[in-house]
């Protein structure tokens, strides 16, 4: 009956969210890391104003979905096809690297240990929880400092998503490592079938879609049967493919990106992020937080794993792309960019803890990992773009 | 971990309503109508695809709140103060009439009852259950006609939100009775408090805010206030003086509603509205009802207690509105407008059930009156604007 109560926490979340993302703005950092910081202050880290409820959560959720719903709508398929391939490449190696370093960093505290022992299975684990890419805070920079389109800027966004897939696919070889139950030859059946059916669907949405935007352009029904695919694909690739529900999202956009209500259903779901939904999503993240129950040893392996995950993805992606002969400062960024890590890392983690892999300690330095990245990418990235203006779309 | 399966929920509940409002717009019936028949159909009722959840719950009083800070917004300060005093005696007649009609409803079933006995009371109960109007499908189906700012629809408005005041203190009235806790002269100092804060924190508000407004116009942090303005005034009318959140968010909008960019706010709020949060309020009426556990009895008093609440309050609404010289055509709109139940009934039903007063069973009534009223109103006051337009505003 108490349904009010979400309004007081509601309240406390959209109000601090803003202002300490114009407090970010006026120190010339982005707005996100203020709404990250606000969810620290007003969360059990320091004022305990609001607790993380099933209900933040659910609402974060929605947030983050829209975030890459948002994302796809406003992705240029051309310049997508044009870094299709690179961005393929830069995703493997961002993914191999992190994996390797977080499995060496793990026998670096507990010892080497041979292929096929419980010890060198845990240490592949931990490397996993590094390797998968959470793109919607680097978006979110992206989109403030106006490179979202740019050819980084859809390298990074491709990679990001193609590293997703990849990084489910290496946990799940992981796992079936370990767990008799667990059928790597279907996960990665599952993940083609649904490659295959997100195109297949995804051309007949588009014409159906194409259809209605011709007949009803700028009414209520297009963002409102846009969205409708969104949440659908969303919790399709999740529930039936074992594929992450913000990359359903991200691809419902893209089917959507070039009927020509695109803007148009792009302006609607913008104003429901940012008036509500996505505030929770990063002050979520704050509030997820709680730095008081933590031993020296875990203080040390926590630094040594964001140092580890964060230069493993520079190394991975950055090296590579220079490979592929973006010049260095685009390297750079797209390192960077890579970086972040979010609830992916955080649902690796939990499947570990609920398979008696690791122990709950290890959620500390992931949520250090988020934290961090979440905090130093946009400000990073912000640099590197004021110092390194993106020549094509600058 | 499973939030993805809100998703699902979500998709079906805001596509299934964008469908059935566009059917009932084609029948001529406001789309009100169709959202809470689509939660009919893919409810518990029917097809039992979505079920009523706290998720849904929590989503759907935002809805409510949204609408109600967008009803505010709209208000029309001139209209609201020349109807005022009309609107105070249309909202006691409008308490009186069917409290008194819902108490004989039980008698004629249970058997005549003298002042002091528990029966009695328990027909008071009953009765005070029918008393509270539940604008918000009223405001809906008003602003869909176009009718919203005409004098009709601001004494409708008016009166139901007094109405709602008046219910609250009747209410505790018929609690202080039986409960030696409860203190009717605390309960009537506080909404007299919550009132006289409303109207200081008001103009204070009012103020800080137009200074706001007037400095950064158009600017994302305006509707963000807002918002925040108006949970934290429902959140602290219902938490410290028992006055619905409803109330307080219309209040809020009120208070907003002279403001250079009330109408920027109301736009950014009506999005945010329309796309998720109003669809899931009408869809959760229909998501609440089940119609399979009914017994012959309990079909005739649900059936009696629905007429006798419609027509108490036509006659208590309409037949005071027709003294106080609004014409015929206006007074029956009245009526009508304040015919609809809702939240408010239900909130009643379960505080008496709590105390022991009446059984689960009422619940059954109830809805179908929230059901009913949310069902006709809208067709009946289309029928009526078509019939006699509302001359000031047509």
């Amino acid at each position: 009956m108490e349904t009010y109560m979400i309004l007081r926490d509601l309240a406390i979340i959209i109000l601090a969210a803003k202002f300490m993302g114009l407090v970010a703005q006026k120190c010339k950092v982005p707005a996100v890391v203020g709404e990250i910081v606000a969810g620290l202050i007003i969360g059990p880290c320091l004022l305990g104003l609001v607790k993380p409820s099933d209900f933040i959560n659910q609402m974060a959720e929605i947030g983050v979905i829209l975030i890459m719903f948002s994302a796809g709508l406003e992705t240029n398929l051309k310049e997508l096809k044009k870094s299709g391939l690179a961005a393929l490449v830069i995703a493997c190696c961002g993914v191999a690297v992190p994996m390797a370093s977080g499995a060496v960093l793990y026998m670096c505290f507990h010892g080497f240990a041979g292929p096929g022992t419980d010890e060198f299975f845990r240490a592949l684990f931990i490397g996993s929880i590094m390797t998968a890419t959470s793109v919607s805070i680097t978006v979110e920079s992206l989109r403030e400092l106006g490179h979202l389109q740019g050819r980084v800027g859809q390298t990074i966004l491709s990679a990001a998503i193609i590293d997703d897939v990849i990084g489910i696919i290496v946990l799940t070889f992981v796992l079936s490592l370990k767990d008799p139950n667990s059928k790597p030859v279907e996960i990665c059946l599952k993940t083609v079938a649904f490659l295959i059916l997100a195109l297949v669907g995804g051309i007949l949405m588009y014409h159906i879609f194409k259809k209605i935007d011709a007949r009803y352009p700028h009414t209520r029904r297009i963002p409102i049967i846009g969205l409708g695919l969104c949440f659908i694909l969303s919790y399709l690739a999740e529930k039936y493919f074992g594929i992450a529900d913000i990359t359903g999202a991200y691809i419902a956009g893209i089917i959507l990106c070039n009927v020509r209500d695109a803007s148009y259903i792009d302006r609607k779901i913008s104003i429901n992020s940012y008036m509500i939904f996505a505030p929770i999503f990063f002050v979520g993240i704050g509030l997820k937080t709680n730095f008081n129950e933590m031993s020296t040893e875990l203080l040390l392996f926590s630094l040594l794993f964001v140092i580890t995950a964060c230069i493993s993805k520079i190394i991975g992606c950055g090296a590579v792309s220079k490979i592929l002969r973006f010049n260095i400062p685009d390297s750079i960024k797209i390192g960077i960019g890579m970086m972040t890590r979010g609830e992916v890392a955080l649902i690796i983690t939990s499947k570990g803890l609920s398979l008696g892999i690791i122990d709950s300690s290890y959620f500390t330095p992931v949520i250090f990992l988020i934290i961090t990245s979440s905090i130093i990418v946009p400000i990073l990235l912000k640099a590197m773009y004021a110092k390194f203006p993106d020549a094509k779309t600058a």
